[in-house]
């Protein structure tokens, strides 16, 4: 499958995992662990990681919220990705990045799930990608409403990876993992 | 704006509102109703309609619930676009179409607003297109989990809203309107 790329290259993103960003954000310290478990697999077994970095003017490179979380950072050799729009696709050299391992299946980990996560995820399938979502690896917050109405993080959540999972793009795969099943062997197979 | 075709050019697309889409989706009623007019609008306006239509092993050509809702239906000339993806894109001339008209700039209503809808905005997106999803003209269903919680159709949709109101993608526009508000001559303004 994939129609860029060779298939069987996979590469593992971490995507925005800034403090602003996933603080108050579900089951932060869960997915925060999530992420990490999935992070030492991959590196484990060689697969490359691209860490994605969001900068805005209300979140400037630099600034407290900007930084990543405790516990999860960059080694040396792993590329970072700078962006200011939700998809990591636009205006970066993501796709760059991508084309040195002639990679072909994204693993997507990060935040915030209905953002950058899921503009990532549909530019990564738009663009002929295969890739799998890391379903208990990625996070948003509760969407307040003007009328004190809340929308459930955790329904965000569980919708995309239930799409995630079903979704049909010709010449592509789609499909979650739990970073406890996550095997990168396996993911291109 | 708008990085494919010509932005000043609008297009209005009726995604899936079969019968079996739209059977117990949230306030399917008011929806349709809400759909239909943005289509009248469009007409007025003189804007291309283009159908999407789904088909699947589930939902058949032809099959009662493939049908179209009662109230909304094709005139003479509107172009229908067979699919059997998500994303109105897939393997159809979708974008064939809207190239004959030039277009720039895509008027989203219609159904699933998590599976068909979502995947034709970022599609769109990820493509080139400046989009306007119409914010009440657009419904799904309750997603049900194996443990009983239900995921409220209500939050999925005001979810896509308010990511589609504020999403930036370089050299596109992004937006969100009610059919109530909806002003084809101001839309590509």
């Amino acid at each position: 499958m994939a129609t860029v790329g060779n298939e069987k290259n996979v590469v593992f993103v971490v995507i925005d995992v800034h403090k602003a960003v996933l603080k108050n954000a579900w089951h932060a310290d869960e997915v925060i662990s999530n992420i990490s478990r999935a992070l030492e697999k991959a590196r484990s077994a060689g697969i490359p990681v691209l860490w994605v970095k969001h900068s805005s003017d209300e979140m400037p490179k630099e600034s407290d919220g900007w930084q990543l979380v405790d516990g999860l950072s960059p080694l040396e050799g792993e590329r970072i990705i700078h962006k200011r729009n939700e998809s990591s696709f636009e205006d970066t050299d993501f796709a760059e990045a991508l084309a040195e391992h002639d990679c072909g299946h994204i693993v997507i980990s990060g935040a915030a799930t209905n953002w950058c996560v899921r503009a990532t995820a549909y530019g990564a399938l738009d663009r002929g990608y295969d890739i799998t979502l890391v379903s208990d690896a990625h996070s948003t917050k509760n969407i307040e409403l003007p009328d004190g109405k809340v929308i459930d993080a955790g329904g965000i959540i569980t919708d995309l990876n239930i799409v995630m999972s079903h979704l049909s793009y010709p010449g592509r795969k789609t499909g979650t993992v739990t970073s406890t099943d996550l095997d990168f062997e396996k993911v291109a197979g």
